[in-house]
Formats: C-alpha cells, structure tokens, sequence
C-alpha cells in the first residue's frame, strides 16, 4: 500500500524536486491542498507550521520534523498518537563553525586588527590564545559533543552540563544542572544548546548570571527560553567586559525594539548558527523511509515525556 | 664544567626570570655586556638580533632559536659551525585559531550580521558552511599538519603541497611544489605557511595567483618571500570577491605607503598569527639543555642545507 507524505516547510518545491530525485519505493507527494492535511499518513514538516494543524491530520502516524527543535509540537494538549522523529547529527558542524568563528573572532581580536588596519598601524602584542580556556557546555547531546571535540582540538578544558549529570564521552567533566552555579564562576566560555523544555527555562536569569567571570562570553546556541535576555541586557550595561553571542530567542524575529540589538558588547544573529540544508534532511528522512517500510525503529525519535 | 647562556630577545628579563626558576644544573646565565657575546657556549636568542653578532661568538656551541623562523642565519656567509635548534610544534595550534579565526569569520559572514544588527534587521538566509571546501595548504610540516587536522574536523579536503610531494599524515593528497598550478584553481582556500628557502622564493606571482577561483581566500602565514605583494594588491583590485589574509610580509613592518593596507579585500595582521608564548620557549629549551648535558642529540635541529 503506497504511504502519502505531506510536505508541510517554507521550501516545498525544493523539497518535492529533492525527493522525487530518491525515487522511493511505495511514496506518493501529495500536492499542497488541504485536502492532502487529511489524507497524509506521513508528514515531512517544519514544527512550527504543523503544529496548528495536527487535530486535521486523521491519517497522520509518521511525522519526520526538518528542524532539531521539535518543542512547537510538545504542547500539553497536542496529540501524541504519532511517531515523531527530528533531524540529528548535521547540526554539531554547523554550531562549532558559529562558535568557534565568533569565539576566535573576539579571542584573536579581530576588530582591534581591524582598526590598526585602517590607521596603517603595525603594531603587534597582546596575545592571546584559547588553549587552556575553559568552556562550560549546557547540553550534552550530539551537538554539545561535536562542540567539544572541537574545543578539545583547540586545546580548551570542557565541562558539560546534562539533567543527571550523566558522563558522556568527550568532556573532561560532566555535571547535572542543578549544579550549573558550581560551574559557571570558572567559565572563560559558557554555551548552551540546551532544548527548549520546562527543565531548562529561565536556567540562565540574573541570579545565575551574576556567576559569570567579569571577562566571560556566553553564546546562546540552542534555544531562547533558556535565557533571560532583559536580565542579559542590563548586565551586559553594567559590565562591558562581558560578551554575549546570541543567535535564539524566545521571540523571533527578536523585536526591533529590544534594548540588546544596540549593546555594544553584544552580538545578534537570526537563528543562523546551524542552519538545516535540505539535501541533509532529505538524507535523513530517506533512511528513515526504509526503515518505516520494513517497519523497524526510525532513527531520531523523540520522547514526548522528556521533549527531545 | 658550567654552561654560559646568552640570551638575545626582546624579552631578555622575563626569559631570565622563567630560566632561573627551572634551577637549571651547570648553567651560569651571563648579563647583557658585551662580553657576554664573546664568553658565552649557548645562545638563547632571536635569528635577526642573534645574525649580525655571529661572527663574535668565538665560544658558540649550540644556538637555541626562540622563534620558528631562521633563515636571518641561513646567509651563505654566515656561519654554520654551531648546532641551531629551533622551536616547533607549538605554532600549530595559534596558526590554526588565526587561519579559521578569520576563514569562519568570512564564511560565516560576521560583517554582513553585523551589518544587520547595526540595522536592528532580522534576516535569515545565504547559508554558508565550511564543510565540502578545499583547502590547499603550502607546506606539510607540523604546522600545516596541524591545520589540516583542523580542517578535516570542519569537512573540508586537503591538499598539500611540498618539495618532493612526500605523501603526509592527515592530507587526502599530497604533491610536489612544481605542480602547485594544477591544485590552485579548485582551492577555496590557499594557505602557505613555508619557511623562507629559496625553493619558495616568490610562487606566489603574478601568474600563478591568476590561477585562484574568483572567490577565492588566500593566507599567507609563513613568510613574505613566497608571495609577490604587489601582483596580490593588483589582482584584489581587479577581483573584488577574492580575499586576502596576511600576517607576514617581505618587510616588516610592512610600509605604511603600501597600497595593500588599504584594499578593501585584504585583512592585514602584524606578524601575529602564532607568537612564541615564553613558557613554551623555555620548555623546549630546557628539554634541549638536558640532552646536551648528556651529549645526546638536540630537539628540532635546524639543517642548514635545507634551511629549515
């Protein structure tokens, strides 16, 4: 029996060429109607867009997300009646590219060059290096890991942060969150790329942030609820040797109006860092067809309990 | 019987504080007299203050570089009998964090967010990532072969270039400098870090520099000799979507009428990428100053035939 995939993101075309190129077995696309809403056993959709549309998806029991973050659908009172599987495992390149290009940015001093440059101004000195920085991870994940394989080449000593502090290969220590201020005094770096979940709300607020070294760089990687930016903000006036990387926001677009867009000592991107390329999640969901059609476990699946 | 040390840096007071702290056997450190040039066996000292003193250090034994660079002893004239050891393996590192410092910085185009932000704009789009590109690295010694673990990490290819095209640990290919224009035009990014030899002297011209992709990045890390300046500043004007990243020139510092300090396309650094940090020098040194006492072979020795 031929399975149905609804394309439900804001680059169907590109996405229908994509898979039509795969030629897999047994799958029709059905077109954009919403009539297809119905019809459709197996969604291919960004969260976020199908969230207000599940109660209409009679036939739905596959849905393979093309984002990481899935926290749209965790809602208490959506349906849970469905396999929902996200996208792993291409985004930890694409974080430790961001991180560590705005790391090394601030770290080597390319502004101060900068402005030598434009003086014709020779003037070596002040170095610095990042080995022997410490950087504290929130997360642990498949993405935190690469982050700290990373961080590890580069000659830096990582801590990670998880629920239970459970051990996970790679850093040098592994702590549970509710130790998170234990850690956050000694950290040259802080980075999170913490899920969206209950667990992790408001975790950095003005109490935990006041932690933070007079000289440290937080990046927020993961997602906004995690931070309290009008705490951010005001800190981040108070002391200018901080800085902070932020490419997630409870709020995006990030409102024009928000006071951090014009600090001087922080850095805005708009849910940039790991962007999903669509041959990747082509690559994903297409292991994971035929896994569905010889009817084993997909790949990615999401715990609805824990929210990721 | 005891060892004399001259030190010859910038940095004399500091290397002679970090010196006397190793409590060193059967080492007498000499002040900075005159006499000290003539009296003492080991030098501790930096080629270009160190070269034109040569000729009056009757007692000169063993010479002890404190940078990577050598060739202000490699003149024909100079002399060569005395063992010069230099200082590797711990340029790796910093070379690494300035080349993908700045390569990230331009991939990852920190000027155009920051253009955004300056706008308080919310624009996603034009994603970019490291993964997939070619890098073609100008020597296969320590250094680069710690860049091309570096950029394997990120997903890049390598390619190597060196004198005989002796295949490398951590290169996908290797081969010889006179093949050099087969490999330029499918590099994204070009990046020398060779010594200064004779073997190096200018290749990158005029004619091979036409060579490069018209988006090309190119990075001189090494030395000014293997670049020809002027045909770079010429080809940027002409190509504004190549890139030019450099941190060592012919003359130094590089002349403030030279018109590359102000092309648009070009980042200029003062000789910054990787500084000899002095707690590593010392290390390295003091290692070597064990062997010598047990008149085993030195560390990183310097073989004048090759010049490096």
């Amino acid at each position: 029996m031929a399975n149905k995939l609804l394309l439900l993101t804001r680059e169907n075309e590109l996405y229908r060429d994509l898979l039509i190129q795969r030629n897999l077995t047994d799958l029709v696309i059905l077109d954009d109607s919403p009539s297809s809403i119905t019809e459709a056993n197996i969604w291919f959709a960004e969260p976020a867009l199908a969230a207000p549309l599940l109660n209409h998806a009679k036939q739905l029991r596959w849905f393979q997300s093309t984002f990481a973050g899935v926290d749209k659908l965790m809602a208490l009172k959506q349906r849970r009646d469905y396999q929902l599987t996200n996208v792993r495992g291409i985004f930890g390149p694409l974080m430790s590219e961001y991180l560590f290009g705005y790391l090394l940015a601030h770290n080597r001093q390319h502004q101060h060059y900068q402005q030598l440059q434009q003086q014709k101004q020779w003037q070596p000195g002040n170095y610095r290096t990042l080995q022997g920085k410490q950087l504290l991870l929130l997360g642990t994940g498949s993405i935190a890991q690469h982050i700290a394989t990373t961080a590890k080449h580069f000659g830096m000593t990582v801590t990670g942060i998880n629920r239970q502090g459970t051990p996970t290969a790679g850093f040098d220590l592994v702590d549970k969150i509710d130790n998170l201020c234990l850690h956050l005094p000694q950290a040259d770096v802080i980075a999170s790329v913490l899920p969206n979940t209950p667990a992790t709300q408001n975790i950095l607020n003005r109490q935990s942030l006041a932690q933070l070294k007079p000289d440290a760089i937080l990046f927020n990687l993961g997602r906004g609820n995690v931070l309290d930016l009008d705490a951010l903000t005001a800190q981040l006036a108070l002391k200018p040797e901080q800085r902070a990387i932020l490419d997630v926001f409870n709020q995006e677009p990030l409102p024009c109006d928000h006071p951090i867009w014009l600090a001087a000592n922080a850095i805005i991107t708009p849910h940039v860092a790991a962007p999903s390329f669509p041959v990747q999640i082509v690559d994903i969901f297409s292991q994971n067809y035929a896994l569905w059609r010889n009817e084993q476990p997909l790949n990615f699946r999401v715990d609805f309990e824990k929210g990721y």
